[in-house]
């Protein structure tokens, strides 16, 4: 069996990427007889585990889409999944143009980096400490995140808000808010010399789209009919329980790779070691969570909540992110059981304050990723509670302010909110002129 | 571009996991040349192939909810979508407080191991035939494989079962009999010491969940208007035939996972073959399973039946799943081919019985999980038709036995089934609280 | 903690593995110390590409199924479910028959290869240069692609076209004609010896795919009531816009296997570099077409159209298909938003020509497949316009020419149209036998 065409195509490919390489080890490739250093084998093992990490976390833009789209009435179905699909390509796209360079070139321990479009660079090959990687892998990894923390926002603010100043918003957020308080941790910034440890993001990247998302909501105000004068609350149910919980499950399956992956490496026995406890404590935190709001809901109401019992998985995934590696497998499953029992407890809360959260999001995303930041240092001795608060306030500081300012200029130009008319019909009818679900509802 | 921040994170990781170390090899890489031996870089595949096999098993969790909510009415899918969220996380629960151990444990030719709590331990470091891997990634693998026997149980019996029983039922099968039986065989135990041989669990997993689901079918009785007097069978359709399908795609992706990493090794040449010939093998067979149930159901009911088609998927992967290496395609298609051959034939032959299986698990499962581990010696010339017989009429034997008493114990105190008045209302309005649909259906 | 079955099932595994090697690298693998030399790595790391490759484009039929179960009528959902299992079962069963090698053995610069079943064969072993990789995954990965080619027909004709022709369509498509035009490029045919360009196939999967499905829509005709005398187009308006938008994340997930594994390799740091290149690529033009359809559409219509939205999202995929290495991120964007730009034109265009294309396939796979081919010269400097159109015109010609003359066999013996009658009853209920969502309907 011979295989030219592919041989030859291959030859070809690889032609053009040595072309793009500078370093000598590789322009000798060809003559000499094929070797892999060590530093090679560990660039290759850590570029494959940013590949495999971002494509499970880019699923979760799909998880979000269907938790939202199960979560609304089905009036607004169709106007969630848009959000939802253009929310990730605007982060991919401002991430390219603005934030990424923001975020990580030049910080120094500052506050941002530069404002400059970025560009795969793999000039600098293997380091010699097999911590290597192609650039690329690395940014697909980190363009992912930008678009969970946006995912927030979409479904606290669903069924009243207008399309287009909610991507507007999103442009904002992930082309400049969350790159710079990303780059004040992640990027080697201020807070990151000072120890705050936020291993994947409990802080960084949930509460940040936790505080936008509770900024919006006390901007645009309550859905008609959610809130009854004299205090009482109506459900509103979701239109789908069993795609709510799909997207449970694809946010679960995302989240092996968001917090795995948060290694950066895996090019060593060391780092094989460690994303696998990541990966086990993972699970164990979004287990104690569903198993924590399933037994507190039956205690509380008589019944289990399913929506609880999907919210207390995101809780516990949420709560375990801040510091996967650390706990043994009995920390995960308490710290992601509390999780659970915060969504349990606050979701209500929210409700007596007004604050209309359609899907759950601030208690599970803003609430949990406090919960997580702080219960750090309960595991990991390099941390303490004084700098772990710090960095939870400043950054909860800056995203609600840049964020309530946001929403307050949007308001006042544009306005964020659909007439009350487009809101009882539906978005869908009315800013997306698709229906999605055209034969199953009587409307 | 510096990424001081970045680096910061990696080395402060680095260390921890460096940290929980004691082999001197990894000790001294601080001060040394970056080095990573044959045995590392076997550790690291080895690692890898558990980590990408267990997220897909774990997705496949996903795939039973999507399967079981489609098959269903609508009035029992949020019941369906619970069941199984909840089983996946009482079965990561169980497993680390009892059932690993149990099973894995010092089993040494026995029949269990030791009763303890699991936890992390990597001292062993790489082994110098290139069998290690991560302890945590191995971990992580075989509890995904729990969830999934328990998934069965949770699709035959729906619709009528009580919600806290079934997750009782649950929590012992994942923390006694499934641990119990699997210590037989792929802990060391006396099942394996005679040469039984079941590759990736036709027995071990999903006969074993079919026989918990047949004693729970046989204890629990049929749905109400199931069976009609004088011998007709109504057909009380499923609520959605797309997610019916969606959840068969979801698990076909996820046997991959299942199968492939049960190779337990990616480290050498001979490894990588045998997981890409285990891959083809796996799709082969549900593609077999698919078309002769298909082919089937055209001639005996002169239309193709989708659901068979989508149980024939099923039926062809627990066909191969005893023996997905040895075969060559053509017997992985005809193994496959006669999965699917099965399902059509029995799925009457139940309800002939008025054994009422609501999703087909039994057939798929337990029928097709005894075809594929007596089909073994047909292509591996190390088996015996006589030991294939003896491992499932033992393990059939010990899961009938004790699921049938504790289905008895769970009836005769707390009771296992809900009232006439709730099955006829919908589980979803008797114990969740939640419709799954609200605006879709009348009711 | 012992694990003797474990390490015994390992053993024996690899004893199965190692009898049917015949290198004698190998052989002396048990005696030796354990070694993994260079060549040995690389071969690992290309397999593993090619699994991760194969099972997230495997994955795109479960896209392709729920894009098409969310844009029919919920009277044919379970009818196009049924079809995009049964093709993908067809396509795995085909290729093995007769496909892979017609298509890769001994092509030698002709027309197609040899007739013959393909079988596993590792006894090259690793290369010596590091191109190495196990004969399954490369089969593996090959065979999804075939699938993708039959599924895009599967979207256009839906809703009148009858099961069993369409099935038997596949069947010669999968076999015979995807092969033959593969040949002439992967195969190492005339085409690939002239200098044609098609990375991960525009080209050879997507337009093939549309061009079988255009003349498929021009011999069954629109489906009734969507042409209305005098120049009217009715919408018939998709069941399910989530199930459409979940479709839509998949095949998006997917297409990194799709695009990132068609490197062939990644056992070199030029190979990781390129792949990950190619992940941001890819990610960058869906981001594109997504954006340029949305924008389009607000501009034209004063509504955001959501299945533009998602269809966007694919064409800015097959856009960059052709080559996702070579452009820069700019560059990705920019083919991506031409892309997504098409299909919005193009749509309307279809339907003033009375061709009824249900899911918009044609716009999508084969103008975007043509525009992605053509775009080719823009950025890869070795490609000129002229061959690239070569390859897009003989291609286009060879498979709309033998696929006119198959749809024009098929209709002229066993019919391929469902009667008036059943297509108005939706033909769930007249081929399949099962309603997709009995109980949501009126019907």
């Amino acid at each position: 069996m011979t295989k030219t065409g592919r041989y030859t195509r291959l030859a070809g490919m690889a032609g053009l990427a040595v072309l793009a390489m500078s370093a000598p080890a590789f322009a000798q490739e060809a003559e000499e007889a094929f070797t892999l250093t060590a530093p090679e084998t560990a660039y290759i093992f850590n570029t494959l585990l940013f590949l495999i990490g971002g494509f499970l976390v880019m699923w979760m833009a799909a998880g979000f889409a269907m938790l939202e789209a199960g979560l609304v009435r089905s009036k607004n179905v169709a106007m969630q999944c848009t959000k939802n699909i253009s929310l990730f390509s605007i982060a991919t796209i401002m991430y390219y143009l603005v934030g990424y360079n923001l975020m990580y070139s030049g910080v120094d321990g500052g506050y941002f980096g530069s404002i400059s479009l970025w560009g795969v660079d793999d000039s600098a090959g293997p380091a010699a400490d097999g911590t290597g990687y192609a650039s690329a892998s690395d940014w697909f990894f980190q363009v992912v995140f930008v678009a969970t923390a946006a995912s927030i926002v979409s479904g606290t603010l669903a069924e009243r808000i207008k399309l287009w100043p909610f991507l507007l918003f999103t442009v904002v957020l992930t082309g400049v808010i969350y790159p710079i308080q990303g780059a004040w941790q992640w990027g080697g910034g201020w807070l990151s010399e000072m120890g705050f440890s936020d291993f994947a993001g409990s802080t960084i990247v949930h509460s940040t789209g936790g505080w936008a998302a509770l900024m919006g909501a006390l901007i645009l105000g309550p859905r008609i009919g959610k809130y009854v004068k004299g205090g009482g609350v109506n459900a509103l149910p979701g239109s789908s329980m069993p795609l709510a919980t799909l997207g449970t499950f694809i946010l679960w399956l995302g989240w092996f790779g968001f917090n795995g992956a948060s290694q950066l490496a895996l090019g060593t026995v060391a780092d094989a070691n460690a994303v696998s406890t990541i990966f086990i404590n993972t699970n164990m935190a979004a287990a104690g969570g569903v198993i924590a709001a399933m037994l507190l809901t039956q205690l509380l109401y008589k019944k289990v909540d399913i929506t609880m019992a999907l919210n207390g998985a995101l809780a516990g995934l949420v709560s375990i992110t801040a510091e996967p590696l650390a706990p043994t497998l009995g920390w995960a499953l308490g710290i992601g059981a509390i999780g659970g029992v915060i969504v349990v407890l606050t979701v209500p809360l929210l409700d007596k304050l007004h604050i209309d959260d359609v899907v759950g999001a601030i208690p599970v995303h803003l609430f949990c990723g406090i919960w997580g930041t702080m219960a750090v240092p309960l595991t990991n001795g390099d941390t303490s509670f004084a700098v772990q608060a710090t960095g939870v306030i400043s950054i909860g500081i800056f995203v609600a302010v840049t964020s309530l300012v946001l929403w307050l200029a949007l308001r006042f130009t544009i306005g964020i909110r659909c007439s009350e008319e487009e809101e009882m019909m539906g978005l869908d009818k009315a800013e997306i002129g698709v229906e999605a679900y055209p034969e199953f509802t009587a409307s």
